[in-house]
């Protein structure tokens, strides 16, 4: 686990921009790890100096070597540990002795290879704490820092990615070098880029961080496979969207329960609900991917354009079918065709032929050449009514394929508003999709992706601004009360509380449980029926009666002081006349749930998330449908509306097809105290409340039943 | 709309496979339409003879042009049209005198510009019917065969694609531009590739019909903008798909409203709704596809490997990320991972080493060479639990990646069984793609779409397997009575029929709708409501009484001929008790619907496919989650269960979560009527049963509401 506050940017300074490097446990050997590192930091240019450790060679790529850390004559920053594991301890003692600063660790056989590997990953920890050592690693590819003033590839990858302004982190070593190829033929490049491997000591969470506050990075892009710290996760995401407005994007692979035993099998760590990582990283404002090209896809969108403002898209094609494509795609993830303005139109109807489409998409025609691409995207992003464009080519015989690629980067570096582009096909296009790659406008191969990136930079312009709420904290609850029955329940040796213990601790959070009261008398029965709140129901309180129905002792939907008195008289009357030997004790008197719909909420805890907060609606759409949402724990009310929107049952709480306009407002308080409870009571491993009855507008929610799970925290 | 037989594939013949071809209306101009047809058609070497006809030039591109089509010597089979539509009609007479065989009309200003334009289509469509020519077009990019004994470009397009066995077929042209560029790129071959524009004589249909008899072709693409002849489309694909065995693979664009007006602008025809598409496309077998690169990755799949028997796949991979990567998207596709059995772990022991994940995915670990791909390969792919190989590779510093994919050829080549491929990244494995590609094993650049196109091929294994029962044909039904009803509403002017006509429909139908009768006397009361079915309810037939309920003139549940004297006269004795005067013309007696769970059934006419079925679960499943299924008539009993489980909500009939098990099978059989009921009856342009009770298992169900609309056919 990282220390709380995490490594300060300086502490990661000598591993990112080291004046010095050593590589501990080169070898002479091209084509294996301990050469091929040593070379990538030698070719790539690094701008430090680099000293080879190896315990026999002399020299490494003709740059003398040293047999011991210890031995080398000057001060070293950073040391890149290569060495088998078995040895790796006393590199890190040497290198402690030495004064070393950071260790990147990209030797295997830690964690990952279980029983002794994780006492050898827990013995290098505390070699790295005893000198103030700070570490990537182990188990990893290693870093690059395209910084033209370091550029550092401290790693075994094929290639070093050209500069920019993407951030990478990835805990999966072998998928950074699928991702450096495909970024290399793409032209995207990179600020850092990091395998971190078991990240023992630097987390993931620290270098998204530290990524926060490098100016050379724009946008930061993870590959995760398990997210063992995730409320901190949240937290830090949350801080660099809003505190340095850089997008975060995640691929989290482990979705299925297979696939997250094969994470485990492969990283030794355990996975949390692929649902639960799916609300937090909508909680944190993370744009989730499902594969390395959407993210990508993304990515770029993201670093090259300006964010779109609003969601109306102009598109522009020079063929039909493609046109309609692009449309369909738009639609489908929620843009919205622009309507041009008249003057738009007017100079459409002046500068393009009469065959072609002025509505939108806007066809330019098969015989299209630069100029008309010109025309219609100046016109379009110069409308008022128009948020971006999309640009479509198709490879016709008179297309003018690199001109129109020219033309469209010149139109859109004129203009502050987003362009994408598909130039379809592959061959023929690839000339012109090369212009537009080096003048960072972003190429997509299917306009379905471009409008799907499109929308992600629409989201985020949105995310960006959100101002959350800071989470509720109500003053009228009573934490006392509740630990008191918890922690009882927990000495009893109970896991699930009793029904009235389970009311007891929702009441001291004053979730709206249903009031009770026993009245010993028909003046009684006014006074509590008024405390416990009208209508109420009213039964004997008795043992004798068994069949309490049937002799007329139970009467509902009393609504005043005054029915109340005579109910009282009545159930004794009644009880007397078929039972006359029968004990009454009084009347139990209990506030009647009403009518509403049926809802559920729920608590779980989760190991790497904590309390996480369930809302569904009941019954069958939970049952059948899985219709339900989840937030983690404080819920701001910003997404606590968020979470009920996302049940697709939702409409039936306002007023859908004629029903009733049910209290929201009183569910969101219900949601808002539960996810209050749930962090002030680390007792409680479950509770379910199932049904919540929501009333009608301005009447509030009952608490029909609950229960709750209680565990020693 | 073609002719109901369609050509056969013959009159198709001298249009794929000319001896002979004129070109009518070259130009020298190069760059322009005319000129380049005429100019791929030469230099794509053509086997057969071409000429020119100009009205102006001499000769093009070195050859001897004709000023008219009947100046040429010789017998020609094909005509290609590039003159302007204006003067097409002149040319096609010439053709006509001449006796061209086929045509294809190039030239666009037809149907597509609306206007004068359908006229000019019509009076083409007349000229050709009258000298018996066939013809592709108009608005087209024109026709590829690929045949080396043919070999002929007859079209504007950059390039001849290779020979392969996948026959393509567009509604647009310029979309063929990049498929052909990116199928260039991907060394994916094409046996015919036709773009058909606004066919107006040959359809889409007609061609699909020729490829299934075309020996060259394996599988069938089709790009879509609209289905004018629906039926006729899921009956033409069936046959191709069940008789000749060979699969359909269809993108259909248009799928959002305003994509569909998109389609509509640009080729002037209206749109089916989606869902009706959907349902169509999923009846007759076709793989739907949602991008070109879908389409391509399926396609692939199914030409180059044989279709896989099962859903197990084993995943090999050199790094673990990737691998959990495609394990999430197998899982999420419906694959199973394979269990080994342990003959196929004890090989992975001996051959791989230690530190190898021999569990599924197979992990080779980052520095495999060849040798451990070829040892995992194959004994996988001998293990009888395993039906396909899904082949990872990333670009590692020490992987061989050439000599890998030869590798993967080789074993792949020695099964029975496919093998799907991703190297992944672009630049460095590209020279080991292009070994896969050309060696026909499909490679994908994404580990997901590997995955989806496996799901798609067994899919298709499933269904060519599939044999459908011919819709039964109910001899029980009462046509005449039905039209007679349905006949009487349309002369009384009325849209709507009454809830009583519409009862009489469905009941010529033997739908279960409750059956009714009045008794007269309390022994006719027995009598009546033995023949209406027990329990029936019985309430007091008369004017006078308003109140029924009040006045105990309506009793429920009556389950015997006693109970129904009984109820008779203590309904009579109740109405005088209350109303001493009301006049009593007897006791209505009504079969109950009974308990059971509401559905809703439904019948909407469409355009292009006529009668559509529909099926739901009752209120907010149809209202507010759309949780509903189409197909169209006649429904096959297979497609009957099909669509009731596409519908989410189904196990609410068959005993989900301890509720009680429906008669599924009566079900069955109100959907059959109901299809027949459809297509006997053309006046129905909708029909809601509305609910459709469904009671426990064996006891049926029943017609609680129903609804018919009218319009004269």
């Amino acid at each position: 686990m990282p220390d709380s506050a995490g490594p300060g940017h300086e502490a990661l300074e000598p591993i990112f921009s080291p004046k010095s490097v050593a590589v501990v446990g080169a070898t002479r050997v091209p084509g294996t790890v301990p050469f091929d590192i040593f070379n990538n930091i030698l070719k790539d240019d690094f701008q430090g100096t680099i000293y080879p450790v190896s315990p026999s060679a002399k020299s490494i790529a003709g740059v003398k070597a040293y047999k011991y850390v210890l031995d080398i004559p000057d001060p070293v920053d950073l040391a890149v540990i290569v060495f088998p594991s078995s040895v790796v301890k006393l590199a890190l003692e040497q290198c402690g002795q030495k004064g070393v600063k950071g260790l990147i660790i990209i030797s295997a056989g830690f964690r990952e290879v279980g029983g002794a590997g994780l006492q050898r990953e827990e013995e290098i920890l505390q070699i790295c704490r005893k000198y103030g050592m700070r570490f990537i690693g182990p188990n990893c590819l290693g870093v690059i820092n395209t910084d033209p003033n370091v550029h550092l590839n401290a790693s075994f990858a094929r290639r070093m990615p050209a500069d920019g302004s993407i951030g990478f982190l990835s805990q999966s070593g072998a998928l950074c070098t699928a991702v450096l190829d495909y970024a290399h033929a793409k032209h995207i490049g990179f600020s850092k880029f990091v395998s971190f491997g078991n990240k023992a000591d630097i987390s993931d969470i620290d270098l998204m961080m530290a990524l926060k506050d490098d100016p050379a990075t724009k946008v930061i892009l993870m590959y995760l496979e398990e997210m063992t710290h995730g409320a901190a996760f949240v937290e830090a995401a949350r801080r660099v969207i809003h505190e340095a407005g850089k997008p975060v994007l995640v691929l989290k692979s482990g979705r299925t329960s297979q696939g997250a035993s094969a994470a485990a099998s492969h990283t030794g760590s355990l996975a949390a609900s692929d649902d639960v990582v799916d609300a937090a990283l909508k909680q944190a404002g993370v744009i989730r991917c499902q594969t390395i090209e959407e993210m990508f896809n993304n990515a770029i969108a993201l670093t090259y354009q300006p964010l779109p403002k609003g969601r109306r898209v102009a598109i522009i094609t020079n063929a039909g079918g493609p046109g309609v494509l692009t449309t369909d795609a738009a639609i489908h993830e929620g843009l919205e065709l622009a309507k041009f303005s008249d003057q738009t139109r007017d100079t459409f109807k002046r500068s393009l032929p009469v065959t072609a489409n002025i509505k939108n998409p806007v066809d330019v025609i098969g015989d299209a050449r630069a100029d008309r691409y010109r025309v219609a995207m100046g016109a379009a992003l110069e409308d008022a009514n128009v948020d971006g464009a999309l640009v479509i080519l198709t490879p016709q015989s008179m297309t003018d394929i690199d001109t129109i690629a020219d033309e469209v980067c010149n139109v859109a570096a004129a203009h502050d508003k987003p362009t994408y582009t598909s130039f379809m096909g592959e061959t023929d296009v690839a000339s012109g999709i090369n212009i537009l790659q080096r003048r960072d406008i972003p190429h997509y191969v299917l306009p379905e992706s471009m409008c799907r990136a499109f929308a992600r930079a629409h989201d985020f312009s949105v995310e960006k601004e959100r101002r959350l709420t800071p989470p509720v904290r109500f003053a009228d609850v009573d934490t006392a009360a509740a630990h008191a029955v918890l922690d009882a329940a927990l000495a009893g040796g109970h896991s699930y509380l009793s029904p009235s213990d389970a009311m007891k601790v929702l009441e001291a959070y004053r979730l709206p449980v249903l009031r009770t009261g026993v009245a010993r008398s028909a003046r009684d029965a006014a006074t509590i029926a008024t405390q416990v709140g009208f209508p109420v129901a009213m039964k004997v309180e008795s043992e004798d009666v068994v069949h309490k129905f049937d002799v007329g002792a139970v009467l509902l939907g009393i609504d005043s002081p005054a029915a109340a008195t005579a109910a009282y008289d009545t159930i004794v009357a009644n009880v007397k006349a078929h039972q006359p030997d029968a004990r009454i004790d009084g009347v139990f008197i209990q506030q009647m749930a009403g009518k509403g719909e049926e809802v559920i909420l729920g608590v779980k805890r989760d190991p790497a998330f904590g309390p996480v907060v369930m809302f569904g609606l009941g019954g069958i759409f939970v049952e059948i449908f899985k219709d339900v949402a989840f937030r983690i724990a404080p819920v701001p009310l910003e997404h606590v509306r968020m979470m009920m929107r996302e049940v697709r049952a939702f409409p039936m709480l306002t007023g859908a097809r004629g029903r009733p306009h049910r209290d929201v407002a009183a569910l969101e308080d219900c949601l808002q105290r539960l996810s209050q409870l749930a962090l002030d009571c680390p007792q409680i491993q479950e509770l379910d409340i199932n049904p919540l009855i929501v009333r009608d507008q301005g009447a509030g929610c009952a608490v029909a039943d609950a229960r709750i799970l209680v565990v020693a925290p």
